[in-house]
């Protein structure tokens, strides 16, 4: 699985995570006329934003009433060759947490999970070798203000997050399987020690655009020789436009993205 | 709410919250014959238990499949005067996670859900305002041995648990509306330090009689005034028997937690 992402970012020269936080309120009005308006705006920003992504990120949370909207558009991105990461920071004890791996990664179809570490690292290391073929993403370093709470404090001279980066990245397999979430917006001294604890696992970055972080902060410290970063874009890529062109707009926003990252990625001679 | 959830506890003598982990293949095979076997299964379960718990708790990754069982058991428990509380560990920013307070607040009807701490309690000291006569109830000392990993670190003279429970129980309202997960497994010389840093929230207490845990250890530490604790009880009582008096044999068991609980309050002078 790990060699396919890398191929298909080096193929599709991009780094793109579309976010798909569709809430029906938001979307075009036009849209309302269809029997499934979260699903056919979701098709729409697919078709024209797949050339430029490799991962689609559905956050959950939208999808509470409107599980067969998601499912079928989990279904719709199979055809697509790209990652389609479940974005709902679950966690339990193994025998629980296999339940929800079992629903998002076979019923659903989802391929990666985004999950919280404070129940610890036991869990997964059991469910990563059930589901070898999936990806476990950890959260790590959010970027909201909460994110001091805990995430920051220190032990030692590491803060937590760094423990949490530290203890993910030794289960085995860690590197195939285990992602961390770090937001864009956090500072570059944080950013820098990332990479010194975990050289070679996949991160997950949301906070690049609407949020403010900065796309060449977040590359010149966290990209490694397998690119090892995927950021994550939702609304400044599928709210453009509230008009009958939204996902021309998606499209445009999109693929300004990848062009960024296209240049990127030569620069560091990663393509 | 609180104060409802005390009056009823003081009524019914009981501070016995049933977990409805309702697998389908651990129910008696006489109710597959059933539309809803789930559904069929928790009913029973409610109407032989009911008069000896104050609270059920169905664990969402058990419904991941069968969501409609889940409405269906949490409207029947609607006419009791029972706590529901969403064993969901659901986490996010705020306006991503008030997509799952409404979801399992007014879709699905729960009074409570348990959260992950990990992204910090900006969240729900907004969230908490929005759904003021709800529970949120915080992860901090679980019982699998992963919880080391994180809950256990040191901080200064403070583990991570402890500073959890200090930052959740200084938001706004903190005694009447956050309770802490604490698991019952955990050693004496923890559970005494809990009740200092929050003498008056909640605690959900999972781990009594299945995974070891001991009630009479738990009380003598942990309950106050108001009682402020509510033990959950799943295996131990749900699958008791695999016949046709499965429900019958629950209830005594629930009955006979009742019993152990009634005398402790009132050697405590609670009741």
């Amino acid at each position: 699985m790990i060699k396919q992402l890398i191929s298909n970012i080096k193929n599709k020269k991009s780094f793109l995570c579309v976010g798909l936080d569709t809430d029906i309120k938001k979307i075009p009005k036009f849209l309302l006329k269809y029997d499934d308006p979260v699903f056919e705006f979701n098709k729409r920003i697919i078709d024209k934003t797949k050339n430029y992504c490799i991962a689609y990120k559905p956050n959950f949370a939208f999808y509470e009433d409107s599980m067969d909207s998601l499912i079928k558009t989990v279904d719709y991105i199979k055809n697509e060759n790209i990652l389609v990461i479940a974005d709902s920071k679950r966690g339990d004890i193994y025998n629980t947490f296999k339940l929800y791996a079992k629903s998002c990664f076979n019923t659903i179809g989802c391929e990666a999970m985004t999950v919280s570490p404070y129940m610890g690292t036991d869990v997964f290391s059991k469910v990563s070798k059930d589901y070898s073929n999936n990806f476990f993403i950890v959260l790590a370093l959010t970027s909201n203000s909460g994110s001091n709470d805990f995430q920051l404090l220190k032990i030692g001279d590491k803060y937590l997050y760094e423990i949490v980066l530290d203890k993910f990245g030794k289960i085995e397999n860690s590197k195939n399987q285990i992602m961390f979430v770090v937001g864009a917006t956090n500072d570059i001294q944080k950013l820098k020690r990332i990479r010194k604890i975990i050289p070679e696992n996949f991160l997950l970055i949301p906070g690049v655009g609407h949020q403010g972080g900065s796309l060449s902060d977040v590359c010149s410290e966290l990209l490694n020789d397998n690119c090892g970063i995927i950021v994550s874009s939702s609304r400044s890529i599928i709210y453009c436009s509230d008009g009958t062109d939204f996902d021309l707009q998606a499209g445009e926003a999109a693929k300004n993205i990848q062009k960024e990252m296209e240049s990127i990625l030569i620069s560091r001679n990663i393509i």
